[in-house]
């Protein structure tokens, strides 16, 4: 269907050195500091919150043009938490919260929409090793 | 450990509609044709590949230094094949493509260290809906 590219280079040693990730047009800094600490920077759980922002609000999209209907506005955020287990560091939950405008998009519709989105979207699908934790609401 | 956020917003229909990701100082405007077809614009894809070639190359210098050692630079590539099943769109592989210049690294304990990045990194451990491919190369 399509194949999508993204690339990070790193030099140095854990604590002292720093990388850039990028794709398409953007290049972003990223260090131990703005990964762990509150060091400026941005680090590869902001993008894994995006990416599954950005997917699950076009899923729900195409969900709900499927009911003949066009959404106003979907406004997903998703907060990424790092934490460690007894193999290292983990994401244990990612914390998904969604707001929609929609003329025509009764109460019931948009719960299962809204449930079906977060279960099939390929971000989703992806993103088996942590609990999703979805909280929608239809405005 | 840490919290981070991303975001996301959508409006319109899934063909005609458009929307924004954005994490830290990043916006990025994606849309059906950005994520399906050959359109200008990012897609979340590209965010997973960046993510994850993030995550592995920091690890993987975290490793080394364990090591004693000081890695020169760590370049790494990932391709995210978004493909279909039966149950809709999914992304059945990534190719992760290393390549690590380091002084004093054997090419026995990077291959060990390679693979243990891969297994361990938590963007590795989070993506267990896909198959992970490595092709490590110490130059």
């Amino acid at each position: 269907m399509s194949v999508s590219k993204g690339k990070a280079s790193w030099s140095g040693t854990l604590k002292d050195g720093k990388g850039i990730m990028s794709f398409n047009d953007y290049k972003g800094e990223y260090t131990f500091a703005s990964r762990f600490e509150s060091g400026e920077g941005t680090n590869p759980e902001q993008l894994i919150g995006a990416a599954l922002s950005g997917c699950y609000s076009m899923f729900l999209s195409a969900l709900i043009s499927g009911e003949k209907l066009n959404p106003e506005s979907i406004e997903t955020t998703a907060k990424v938490n790092l934490d460690k287990d007894d193999t290292g560091p983990v994401i244990k939950t990612i914390e998904l919260d969604s707001k929609v405008k929609c003329e025509g998009l009764s109460k019931s519709k948009f719960e299962e929409l809204s449930q079906a989105a977060k279960e099939k979207c390929p971000v989703s699908r992806l993103y088996q090793g942590t609990e999703i934790i979805l909280n929608a609401s239809l405005l």
